[in-house]
């Protein structure tokens, strides 16, 4: 299969040339650059979904349900899921996926065709993570997936990059089991569109859903929005309910126990108003702006470091710099200087 | 106090100056680049100790408990402490610091004065966070210091990047309460020197030191070491006695409490056999051309940042990629060829 014919057989929708343009992208392998210009036209159809939250909350199975919910919806699901990729948690990781319904753990495919999955390895790509998931997320939405998950854990700035620009960011967490794992969500809780309390069913469930709700009231935004609200629906959103004010996205918080498939349609749902919200008031054209920022400056970035290796002698330059002969600025201003016209 | 004052005021050990240094660094102000340059042929005479850990094993009070030993053995001791500084946690975070010994919580510093400590925000720093710290730590260095903590949560890439290339990296647990927390630090075990299981009192820490030890012996080095030595010896490594062997340095694992300074004179003693051991083995030169390549890529990059800003209108182009006009590789290229010298 050439690039070309990669690029057609994404456009008839042909399964082995999606899994290909997948390849060819993570691997960097010539022509995947092709592949990506050449599908560019085609995207920014599909409504991508963050997911993320700590290891153990039930992201998986989340995700699995709502798979099967949208699939129910009529709508194509494509899954695109970061995971560490540590020699440590590879075991756990596919244990995770292997209790996902539907979920074929020898081929490491979905039974259902109008399924995708995709896992991919953040491992040592701090870099470029942010700009090969995107790209991965391209190929799906010009292959026609309505919807695209993409799953993190949401640890590392590449991640939270990933995730921050999805359409809709949901924030999955689970009745507190300590301060300590509240707190390491702590980046990640100001980026949610839509909160998730999974394990609803476990001790501690009213306290959690508290706390994120006094979160969520903190924030400058909503402070603003309540105080032009009267009692009556101040506690309308208080409560809890979806509730757009003055124009404004006040994060809902579901509670779901997804193996028992409890919330899931009522998260579904919101999942939608969001896209929709998100489609009217001109948010979604400012977020995927963002994302094309981020994709871009990675790109250049990643090139600019590959001038800089195949023009400089590195291991020269650091030696003088670790023995004190130069310091990092001159010598940044020098290889700028070389590499780039007029400062 | 300009530049050159408050280069000689490091110089000649003035506390003012080194304040004033680092407010500059941190703040990118006007000097802040003649500061560094002035000061770089002073470095690299302090021995540069990464802390990290999850958020609840104790770090702070290791932190402190540590400085206390190595002023006792007549140190100076920098900190530099990264917090992941979001709204969320910066109250808990102050906690911490208030229970350690010998910190001033009101000044925000200790009160002895062979001590300085400086807490450095993460928040929103992905790019610039290891050389905005790495230039901290070289003040200090340049001061005068013998040792410098970095303390971190290390969690993101950025704060991974800082600690593993300290040339001592102290990696902190705590006697496991779930799988999910040891997991999350999957990234971390791989960077250790040396392992500090913390909370020795708690349930459980025999299960957490064995599981370390069998993850510290499955590496692919150290297993190649073993398959090198005699019966007695590999018991000797096994028992986690501190051991190296064929020139190879196997992580020790050790137990404290902290908080009652449980082990700390233990520890202070391998991170000093670390340190010796580096310095013969051709291993710190090795991590100092590290940190140094990491340093100046961040500051090659960030220029580059600067100049594609100010060259370019992100706002147009951005808008294109969008509206499907553009792909972003194809608008890369174009940023390229016109701000560097041939491709």
């Amino acid at each position: 299969m050439n690039v070309d014919e990669i690029v057609n057989g994404i456009f008839s929708k042909n399964r082995r040339a999606l899994a290909r343009a997948i390849t060819y992208v993570e691997n960097e392998l010539p022509g995947s650059k092709e592949i990506l210009k050449a599908i560019h036209s085609r995207t920014g159809r599909a409504h991508v979904i963050g997911l993320t939250g700590f290891p153990g909350v039930g992201k998986s199975t989340i995700m699995s349900k709502l798979t099967e919910e949208f699939r129910k919806r009529g709508k194509m699901v494509g899954i695109v899921a970061v995971d560490p990729g540590s020699p440590f948690t590879g075991g756990a990781l596919l244990g995770d996926r292997l209790r996902m319904e539907g979920f074929d753990a020898n081929k490491q495919l979905w039974v259902d065709p109008g399924v995708f999955f995709r896992s991919m390895s953040s491992r040592g790509r701090a870099g470029g993570l942010a700009a090969k998931t995107g790209d991965v997320v391209k190929i799906l939405d010009a292959y026609g997936f309505d919807i695209i998950f993409v799953e993190t854990v949401g640890a590392g700035q590449g991640e939270v990059d990933i995730v921050k620009v999805a359409d809709t960011v949901v924030v999955i967490l689970m009745p507190e089991v300590g301060d300590d794992i509240q707190l390491s969500k702590a980046g990640i809780l100001e980026i949610a569109d839509i909160f998730v309390v999974n394990k609803a069913d476990l001790e501690g469930v009213e306290k959690t859903v508290r706390w994120l709700r006094s979160m969520v009231m903190m924030s400058e935004e909503v402070v603003q929005t309540l105080s032009t609200l009267t009692h009556a629906d101040e506690a309308r959103v208080l409560s809890g309910e979806i509730f757009k004010v003055s124009n404004h996205w006040v994060p809902p918080i579901h509670t779901t126990i997804a193996d028992r498939g409890v919330g899931i349609s009522e998260l579904a749902d919101s999942i939608e108003k969001h896209y929709e919200y998100q489609r009217k008031s001109g948010g979604l054209l400012k977020r995927r702006s963002s994302r094309a920022k981020i994709e871009l400056e990675e790109i250049i970035l990643g090139e600019i470091k590959n001038l800089i290796k195949k023009k400089f002698n590195y291991t020269e330059i650091l030696k003088e710099i670790v023995e004190n002969k130069k310091d990092p600025y001159t010598v940044a201003e020098e290889i700028i200087s070389k590499l780039c016209y007029e400062r």
